[in-house]
């Protein structure tokens, strides 16, 4: 029992080391940004950022438990109406950590792309995401339309997500790069490696 | 009493942080940039930077206080002939704080509309900007002549704020942003989200 | 001996600052990057960073002692594969450190040159490569074609680094640069000159 | 007496703190540009940095006293060849400080130049140069040929600076800026100016 606690605590600490990073890079300007970590499987049960907070420091207790339907179970602050793409993503994929960006460079490639899908290929970088063993590999980001219309969002994005199960992320368009992990850290990597493809590739 | 002294020391706190954080992001460089809090409404006495001193630390003690006309009425140093923008927005808006940057971005933006206003439309951080909810909306910011005639300018900025009273900022050609809130803290967010839609605008 | 131990330990100590400083600059992001030092000559023993970690903090026993195989001779975890580059480039050039760097520009360049060398001229900052003396001078960087095929390209730039003895390192197109020095401080200086380089050449 | 060495203290010490935050952002990389301060004016006495260090941080004692002529006279290291320019501009302008960078922008900008001379109006940020009123001052840049003869390329420096006395800055083809000011601070801020307005210019 101590011991699963702190294997939670070990979690919420990498997330809000990875929150830190994420927003001192400019990754999570002006309170943008959400982030969230499974504490529990079966019923699902994540905690996730608070809206509106500026993400430079956020610390455990500032954190919301919300269960599958992405109601607050603990917390007394309003969770943004994007998590419910936090529990659909963790339902379909079984990740453990979802972290949603907004960046000048995911932005960009995002309204650029006139079709629905960004393909990149011939990065070596491209490793990086979980199981991909060569450059030649080619990662297919669906670029979803932005909408203020969450449940349809997410309904969309869990149709996707069946269909195309190799996704590492996908972007909303004019708005940001939803990715995951199976750990605080893969996720962290991911992030870390599609902002780096939607810089490089946005420049070529 | 000593609640209201606090309440000051706050707002004074959260704008000598809010200084740091922006001259720290390379948004103030050269002693460029002049940022105010007000402290008092009827009569308006607001505090303000000094002008042509660096602005990575800024504490208390280094800012003025003026009057509604922009005159000093506390601190032996010159305030900005800019303070008259201060002092008009605070008036007409009722804002609480005024942020005035200097970046390369709002820069470049601020000369390539060859037009008098420019329009931000798509993104999803438009909803930093308060009261809007949707990406959808269509952000107007003004673009003024820069000129060294402030009471000049102070009259133009006045007159269309009026008109379009719920801007949330506008620029001067060559020269930079205004920007302002209800607290420090809308403030302050205004300026990352408007500087993070100038980047990505830009390079569109 | 206790004298021997301590010029290692200053080598060691150099090599996870230049990564830390590269972390920092985000030339390794995503866990990215290979960083070596050699600590024995004859026969070759080179101290290496594991593969899968995170550069921002590496402590001097988180690297991998390796023989002139590449193969381990102390350490638990993995080498990269990219490992047999670094003894390849130790064996040719007699250098101390090898630096392998994951960048936006790095990566730009090495996709934009359709041939197989990049020349570099008419730089003030050539001079910071050793041995240059005039702007005028030309570096030819070479452009390998990336591989997953570690040995067979080990073998591609031995070959070159035989014929062009004066290179002061080489780029895989789409993954990132090689540099190395006689000492960790040249080897530094050479990633900070040629990432200089790159992000100016492909800017112009 | 006590209070002339306290009053070079505090130069010296400027001088290094100035150092450190060109260093920071990145605008001396790989031990790249020099910098000075003026301590005695008849006869000429200047602390210049060595050549070859890297100058993130640059303490009081590694700063090296030199004559007129770039000569030597305390300190064990080499100074830079460029020592000269600087001994020039403090001669013809009279500045006490005067600071060399080597920036990705002032690089891009200075090769982009065909012509003698970059033109820059129309920038607020102008007025940060010193004695500047309005955003419509036109500010001529004299864009040297580069050269590795010092002696030959100060002669074309002091010309220059004799025939266009309000001169603030100049830039050397491919290799970088000079400016100067008549105090540490103000030199600082006239490379913070012409670097934002070099970025901003080459983006326009």
């Amino acid at each position: 029992m101590a011991k699963e606690l702190s294997k939670k605590e070990t979690k919420v600490h990498e997330l809000c080391d990875a929150i830190s990073f994420i927003a001192q890079k400019g990754w999570a300007p002006g309170t943008g940004g959400n982030f969230s970590v499974v504490i529990n499987d079966r019923p699902l049960k994540l905690l996730v950022t608070m809206s509106g907070v500026d993400k430079h420091i956020v610390t455990p207790n500032e954190l919301l438990l919300i269960n599958r339907s992405g109601k607050v179970i603990e917390g007394k602050a309003k969770p943004s109406t994007e998590t419910l793409l936090h529990t659909t993503i963790a339902r379909v994929t079984g990740a453990e950590c979802i972290l949603h960006t907004h960046t000048v460079w995911n932005t960009i490639v995002s309204m650029r792309e006139s079709g629905g899908t960004l393909k990149l290929t011939g990065f070596e970088m491209l490793k990086g995401l979980q199981g991909v063993q060569t450059h030649t590999h080619e990662e297919l980001v669906p670029v979803f339309e932005n909408s203020q219309d969450i449940p349809a969002l997410a309904r969309k994005v869990s149709a996707r997500l069946r269909k195309q199960p190799n996704m590492h992320g996908f972007l909303l368009r004019g708005h940001g790069l939803y990715t995951w992990g199976k750990s605080v850290a893969e996720a962290r990597r991911h992030v870390e490696i599609f902002e780096f493809l939607f810089e490089t590739y946005a420049q070529l």
